[in-house]
């Protein structure tokens, strides 16, 4: 797909609706700081722009998305309130998008979910309701609560105007720094991959967009190079975000918009998380680290390039940091 | 003190030397953010104003400081280079002051200075001198490299143009928000608070300065009461940067314009520590985290007011985080 020219006017997603969804969500969002760093370009010999969706409300750009979803209902819609599937960033920032509509939010959990993400849910006035760990269990938990409530579905990622949300972050990047050569985000379901590729390959067609993902968890770039959906992997990643496979709507943007997708190591994962801690002073994610790992640990062509970096989020466990010992 | 106008005029460092030092390291320094945070706010029922100097270049307001001192010589002076002693951030950003003049800097560091603070004094280019961990060696081996190279000390805290230059964090903050009520730093040798003190008192008579001190290290606090300069305490603190204590000229500055000196366990710096990464998402060093503390832990009255809060640093050893079990 390489050097193509984008035919993102075709997709059910495309600049104007990104455009719109920036314009529904400015009021409720941070505008994320980018953030750049002269130890990491020398390390690298890329000049760096690193989006801060750690820095965003609820500790993801996840909120992007949910706020658009949950702010574009009608009143009637919003009435009966929403619900959604989530273990983790995505269900905190629907409760916080819901609160701020003055509506409730169901967000149904597996019981095995971490206790810091429940709480987190919770402290956003999310309602949680328990269902076991695997897929069916889940789907059946929604549904059944969208019969008795009435509450109105907001998936992660199978939902357009949340990838038109997710889309706003590529958009204030490129805004700031328009000449990038790369942009670089995380994909897992594909919702801010797919937001992404379409903000910048409409704003810039000549812009390289290239996805990170866990070598654990490949199955996006094994769908993209199979062409056709291919299941999850059984392997787990640290990156516990990183988890979803792609659905029909994002499958299909990535396959048109989207150049390349980078695998990444575990203990690359780590190494790079570590690495932005220490040089950027922030808390980021494994999953958030990804997209940084790939140039980092030279997965790309970086050299002379300009790169957007998506930092797409920063919540973990703090008494568990994965490469702190004891001391 | 409380209420009384300073008499800020008759120190030996006022608001036209902090203005100059502005001037002066501009084009050098990062102008570091100011973060809100909403939940912080709820939990204090303050409205907090975080001035983040964990981000300033090296990782602490030291650079701003220590540019000033650098920047300040005269060319012949500066040819010579500069020394100072320092086990810590000072070292650092001396080490990154003069390489940018492009001039030697020789930083004398205990033998037991954390690897990681050495590796990062060298990697700013500066020339590591081990000397024993008791005063009368630090002095003794900075005695000996200023006879051996000519170079000029630069001394943490007991120097005019490093004081000017730590005021500057203050000045911008309150550029930006000018109708605070309390402002707040930490306190060790006393030069990022003097300078705070001066540029706050000289903007804004009526706002109150306060200095957040290690209950473990509160020789600052037991000055200003004994209205003399009081040995430092034989404890240790996790707040690694604040084990200093007063001079001369800093115990002179905060008298004046100092209003209170507030203390924190050691427990509590460990919990604002991570209370700040949780919501903030930023890396801020235990040192950096006291002058926060003193709010969250209610030792000030905080309630209903508007708050600078100073976080000085974002430099630790990230494998051993003190608030992390091994996972």
């Amino acid at each position: 797909m390489s050097g193509s020219a984008p035919q993102t006017m075709n997709l059910p997603v495309d600049l104007n609706a990104i455009r719109a969804a920036h314009q529904c969500i400015r009021p409720q969002i941070h505008r994320t700081p980018v953030f750049t760093s002269e130890s990491l370009d020398k390390l690298t010999g890329a000049k760096l722009y690193f989006k801060c969706e750690n820095l965003q409300k609820t500790g993801s750009f996840k909120f992007r998305g949910a706020t658009n979803a949950v702010f574009s209902l009608t009143d009637e819609e919003a009435a009966r309130g929403v619900v959604t599937q989530s273990s983790g960033n995505h269900g905190a920032a629907i409760s916080l998008a819901a609160r701020r509509r003055g509506i409730p939010a169901w967000i149904v959990m597996p019981r095995t979910a971490p206790r810091a993400k429940r709480l987190a849910v919770e402290a956003y006035g999310g309602r949680v309701t328990e269902c076991e760990h695997d897929i069916a269990s889940r789907d059946a938990a929604c549904k059944s609560l969208q019969e008795k409530t009435g509450a109105i579905l907001i998936h992660p990622y199978n939902n357009e105007r949340v990838i038109a949300g997710q889309g706003t972050a590529a958009l204030e990047l490129l805004e700031e720094i328009p000449d990038l050569d790369i942009i670089i985000t995380p994909v897992s379901g594909g919702g801010l991959l797919s937001g992404t590729a379409i903000a910048s390959k409409s704003l810039r067609s000549s812009i390289r967009v290239v996805g990170a993902e866990p070598k654990n968890a490949d199955d996006a770039f094994r769908s993209l190079a199979a062409g056709r959906i291919e299941p999850a992997a059984k392997t787990i990643t640290i990156a516990d975000g990183l988890r979803a496979t792609l659905c029909p709507l994002t499958f299909s943007i990535l396959r048109t918009c989207v150049d390349e997708i980078a695998l990444i190591a575990e203990e690359e994962i780590l190494s790079t998380m570590k690495l932005l801690w220490e040089r950027l002073k922030l808390i980021v994610e494994p999953s958030g680290a990804v997209s940084a790992g790939i140039v980092f640990e030279k997965k790309i062509q970086a050299e002379g390039k300009r790169i957007g970096i998506v930092l797409s989020g920063g919540n973990l466990d703090l008494d568990h940091i994965p490469f702190s010992r004891s001391s």
